[in-house]
């Protein structure tokens, strides 16, 4: 059977065994192919019934006795869950805030407690341009010789563990990265990465946001320091869901939250007016977290949990790998490129493609092909792959539109203007 | 008639040309006094509608379509209508992160922008422990001689203009306040506060949590630089939801945020690796926000709009003048002392009333009389009044019902030991 055949994707569906996962989800238009779940995960079923009792139940009915019967538990209960993802304990990750937010809280608090002589942020030009400014605010307003240094990848898709390790040396306070690159989909060989630079006596922070809940991660096998990720791309939890932060249980003593919130202190109804953080994950807290945004969050993992992440992982690359076939008969002689690795091993759980009318593209995919990929400026297209709902039949129709927008030229219809976020 | 008698709540009821709008509000339990609207405001039922909205028809049927659908819209529409309630314009405001995030953010950006030899942050001892906390945060990251100053309260209720007056001279940098007092509810007198500071050449940050939607506030007129306030109280926008911030129109362009993140960036889907901050108010978002609890906030900002500022103080005052009446009648001979200033001007819209049994009070009260103030250690019971939805009714019913609670020493089966927060 030709890896071209719909049959072929059929037999893969009717295999799989995290199949029954994808009735768990809302699937509203079951014409649109959806693959865009590495930026906005669909919602779980169980989401919307979580939240109509969070609304209904708890803050309708129960109100302020609420925070007490549940909501102040959730930032840890949901971290402790995210933990299992992740390599963690559950004493050491919590669910708050943004991701900008909370690499913010971890990076200021690395570089305020990094000995003498360690004055080097470095990170790569892979990692997500937010993580960027993030860390390019924290060592501007650390001051007192804190620079960002950022490693150029050669190939614009990769940055291999051997070109980290000659960037990290006896002056980097922090190697900060991106475990899955936002645009390549590359996966950096979390634990050489992070076994070199803490053999040179650096902290080192992963932003996990497109590595969890899809790709293996061992924060502490790793001996890797601090994290932070999103919850609502693989983990499905919602626009905007409050992001997760890890510090390793060895390290929560030693650091402390530039912003000091009440959340952060020990004993908040004491009221008290000097901070005294609390003793372990905790003090990286803040302010009150979003309730409704926490609770929907947490259907999401659970489904996660229990598909596993071995299980999830050995899927994704099936179809990452069925894709980039597809890919290679049926896209790369109209010209798109591969704009991932090649390698299975060194991809996440998304795959980006090249063309120069990438954005007209995507526009004529999604306006006319009922198809929803995403773009990436100057000229990427991202398909993701979440495992948990996404179908070989669903890769399968995507290309062969793709095809079709391609051959047809349909997206010369559509404007090269870019819509600005205002 | 009596003060006492419940024929003249109900009279005062009858007459209340803001009593429709308790109908806007879910109230599954009409036998609990709910006086606790200062801490977790009441269910707008619309919000449970555009909860249901959100999550059913955005978020699972549009998907991440739904972020150019309204989703990126949402910080800026909700701050816009805020701004109308606090004497600001529509491009001074926005919604984000926690009161703690946004505060850190407004103190961190003055503090880098203040003169040489302003090095002090004058606060005073009746402002919340979080922003204390998070203050004295700033200052520590600040460095560079940076400091805190607190202006102690005499009485432990009030802190006059003139004490503050005394203790802001040329070396501030900032004065930041909370407009109400959690614990007594004092009310500062914005303008004239803010007009001494800014004479003297400081920047006044008001956190304006307990004033927002109760009492009327006008920054601009005040010529007040900087605000934040939360939206779950007398704005009902549910637990947790995002607070707001405000930035004069004038200081925008000289403030950034500390925290870059990609939210606050000019054109962020350009993924520039530079950060560019965006023009206007926007530039002081960070993160992606939580867009569920975004946007059930907004159908309670919606209502205080409708119903009104002036209205709604002018009923706020007079329901807590009538619960010190009923206090002074029933509650002072029973050993309950006010704790709130008696003039009602310099009140926002709680009362507290202060006995050394305070903590068991409270819990009788929840538990056995079906009324839920709140309880601020370590002797203040607070009894907040949300005139949108509280009636006389219920005032005199819960002052009948805690004179019953101190006359039978119904707390006296409670437990002393208060719950930690974990």
């Amino acid at each position: 059977v030709s890896i071209r055949s719909v049959e072929e994707a059929r037999r893969l569906d009717a295999a799989d065994v995290l199949g029954p996962f994808r009735a768990e989800f809302v699937i509203e238009d079951e014409g649109l192919i959806y693959l865009d779940g590495n930026s906005l995960g669909r919602q779980p079923r169980r989401a919307a019934a979580r939240v109509k009792e969070a609304v209904e139940t708890e803050w309708g009915g129960r109100l302020v006795r609420g925070w007490n019967e549940g909501w102040y538990a959730s930032p840890g209960r949901l971290g402790g869950k995210i933990a299992r993802l992740i390599g963690a304990g559950p004493d050491e990750v919590v669910v708050a805030d943004s991701v900008s937010v909370n690499l913010f809280k971890l990076v200021v608090a690395a570089l305020r407690s990094a000995p003498e002589g360690r004055r080097t942020v470095v990170t790569d030009d892979l990692n997500f341009p937010s993580d960027l400014y993030v860390l390019k605010g924290a060592v501007d307003l650390a001051g007192d010789g804190f620079r960002l240094e950022v490693v150029k990848s050669e190939d614009g898709l990769t940055v291999g563990a051997d070109v980290l390790a000659s960037a990290v040396n006896g002056e980097t306070a922090v190697l900060s990265l991106s475990h899955v690159a936002f645009k390549s989909g590359f996966l950096h060989d979390l634990p050489a990465v992070t076994a070199d630079a803490k053999a040179k006596g650096a902290l080192v922070l992963w932003d996990l946001s497109h590595s969890v809940g899809a790709v293996p991660v061992d924060l502490e096998a790793a001996g890797a320091d601090l994290a932070v990720g999103c919850t609502y791309k693989y983990l499905n939890g919602g626009p905007g869901a409050p992001a997760f932060l890890y510090v390793r249980r060895g390290l929560q003593q030693r650091l402390s939250s530039p912003i000091q919130g009440w959340f952060g202190q020990r004993d908040p109804f004491d009221f008290a007016l000097e901070y005294r953080p609390a003793p372990g994950i905790t003090r990286f807290l803040a302010g009150t977290p979003p309730v409704l945004s926490l609770l929907a969050a947490e259907a999401g993992i659970d489904l996660v949990l229990e598909a596993g992440i071995p299980r999830l992982r050995e899927k994704s690359v099936r179809q990452s790998k069925y894709l980039v076939s597809l890919w290679e008969e049926s896209l790369a002689p109209l010209g798109v490129t591969l704009r991932s690795p090649r390698d299975v091993r060194l991809r996440g759980s998304h795959v980006s493609f090249g063309h120069a009318e990438g954005f007209r593209i995507s526009r004529a995919l999604i306006e006319d092909a009922n198809v929803i990929p995403d773009f990436r400026a100057p000229d990427t297209i991202r398909f993701g792959i979440t495992p948990l709902y996404t179908t070989f039949a669903e890769i399968h129709e995507g290309v062969l539109r793709l095809e079709r927008v391609l051959a047809e030229r349909l997206y010369e219809r559509h404007t090269k203007e870019r819509p600005r976020v205002t």
